[in-house]
């Protein structure tokens, strides 16, 4: 039993349960935490490779000011409206200790990243979650209506793959009066990203992952994007160091090395529309998607069939027990010869149902 | 202004100011933020050079389990007695949102690590500032009469350098019914710590840093170690991937190697004591310290004048202007050739006094 010393909130949680992770070494085929299947830029190792003692040895700079001022380059904004974290999560974390009071409440789309309401609970705040409109589109009244005080979307949304175009995103910003986070961990697969909208709408705070996009979940490494006066605020609410020497630079070379970042993400949307080519042919449904990633539902809608089915075969692919989404699997968009071992299970899969 | 939509707490706050950070190349000394004059070990750089793209790539281990391995086997605990954060602010984070309610108290003598009051304030409670009893000793009674959910004590503490007995903290413990941080950032240049009490006390938590111990500020690692029970419910209110791929290795590299960081303790203290020697013979008053630092009187309680005649010799200090502090300075110590430059510094303030 907890002792009783522990805050009554967090000795009810049940804490956020993350991805299979095997070891490095694991024979797997492993499609189910939505990595970037290529290395980082080689730029990032050298810039690691460099790293000297005396870096180590002092305090880094305690706002990343090197990768701000990088970023800021990299989006034609100011370093003021820059903010780094220890992952996205990290920024998640600040974002909700700085716009959600205790007692508040954080509303978002239903189903999206799980983290979202274990952050309003460890907040002390209540989440709304707001089910999807049809095909997947924004509930602008709905979400609206929570009075939340801030509304969390994640666009391209985990686990379907669905994006909100930035004109409804605007008519939300609009419509409501609290903080909206625009979580764009995936957004650099998407055919467009809504970080526009920061400069028109004070209330919103667009957040970036450098996991996905530049291959370095390992790194920790995230920002926002937001008007500076918001960006003075979230820094109240950051760990004074809350990202570390060797990230800020591996971070920054990465984003530096647009034209490697961009080859990757390129040949994964490639392989994207190839393997939902296939697993369409195949029979199974695949909803279109606009992340590194697929949201399908096999024959039947036996998504953990399918998940044990393929995990047996050593190929991992994510599955929730829950209600509306059992019926369906996440597959990361792999490397060629990855997508290929999933194809060939998958059918070795159908091979076998038609047997029985 | 801050724009309505920011939580009133933060709207309020200041938020916590880190100490001055020249450039790696500007010319000082720099003795005011308390780091290790030595570099990390040479096991620490290898085992950063050796990073390979795919340990970058995927989401690392979310607890950091070879971390705690290590620093089990370390202190003779198992590994589910140990936690890792991103810096030991990271863990009093995690400490403060696991033990400490919206609305609630923490206590701590003072004065002390000036991050305690921002962490109260940023989780809504409010933070209770205790004075040192006679020649910096525990007000054990006035600490339990606060009725905090938590007390942190730093020990050795900052600023002054000084500790308490491992005897009188237990008492503390037994006395208290909420949570006890005993945070030894500085307990590896002390005679002793407390680490023995987490077997007895189920409502202690101890937390370590790897920032001065092991010469690893610009790495942000610390962990705590506290019964399993209460680690086990650290763990939810951590970030999911608190740390990273590298920090980890480097970490473990770091603790592994005992050898180096006792050569590099060993020395600290002997210079310590040869400073202290000597600054007492200039006529300064200085506090006997059990830390990386001395807190010192400058004849007539010029703090401020000492800071500002040290830095304007290229010497960096720290000094508050704050009552109760500014009549005092705290010295880092350094490598013998920084130590010698802040005597030669102190010196000259003496003479041009005299001249005056």
């Amino acid at each position: 039993m907890a002792p009783n010393f522990v805050r009554s909130t967090v000795r009810a949680m049940e804490g956020y349960t993350p991805g299979e992770q095997p070891g490095v070494s694991a024979r797997v085929v492993k499609l189910n935490t939505n990595e970037n299947p290529f290395p980082p830029s080689p730029k990032v190792i050298a810039a690691i490779h460099d790293i000297e003692g005396e870096t180590l040895r002092r305090y880094p700079n305690p706002n990343a000011d090197a990768f701000r001022e990088a970023a800021a380059r990299l989006h034609s904004v100011t370093p003021d409206m820059i903010i780094a974290g220890n992952g996205s999560d990290d920024i998640l974390t600040i974002v909700t200790r700085t716009f959600v009071p205790a007692g508040g409440v954080i509303a978002h789309p239903e189903p999206t990243y799980s983290l979202y309401p274990v952050l309003a609970q460890l907040q002390d705040a209540r989440s709304v979650a707001v089910p999807w409109s049809e095909n997947y589109s924004l509930p602008i009244e709905a979400l609206v209506a929570s009075k939340a005080n801030a509304i969390y979307l994640a666009n391209p949304n985990a686990p379907t793959g669905t994006m909100i175009p930035s004109e409804k995103v605007a008519e939300l910003a609009a419509a409501f009066a609290g903080l909206l986070l625009i979580d764009e961990a995936y957004v650099d697969f998407a055919d467009f990203n809504c970080l526009d909208l920061v400069e028109t709408y004070a209330n919103v705070v667009v957040s970036r992952s450098l996991s996905k996009a530049y291959s370095l979940a390992g790194l920790r490494f995230g920002y926002a994007v937001a008007q500076p006066q918001v960006i003075f605020e979230m820094m109240k609410a950051k760990d004074s160091y809350n990202t570390d020497a060797i990230s800020v630079l591996a971070a920054t070379a990465a984003i530096e090395d647009q034209a490697y970042a961009r080859w990757t993400w390129e040949n994964i949307r490639n392989e994207r529309k190839k393997l939902a080519a296939e697993l369409t042919q195949i029979g199974w449904t695949v909803q279109p998607s606009q992340a590194n990633f697929l949201w399908v539902t096999p024959p039947h809608g036996r998504g953990l069939d399918a998940y044990n089915g393929l995990k047996h075969q050593g190929i991992l692919v994510r599955h929730w027990d829950k209600p509306g989404l059992s019926d369906k699997i996440r597959i990361t968009v792999g490397q060629s010869h990855e997508n290929n071992a999933l194809i060939a299970g998958v059918r070795a899969l159908a091979m076998s149902e038609k047997a029985a």
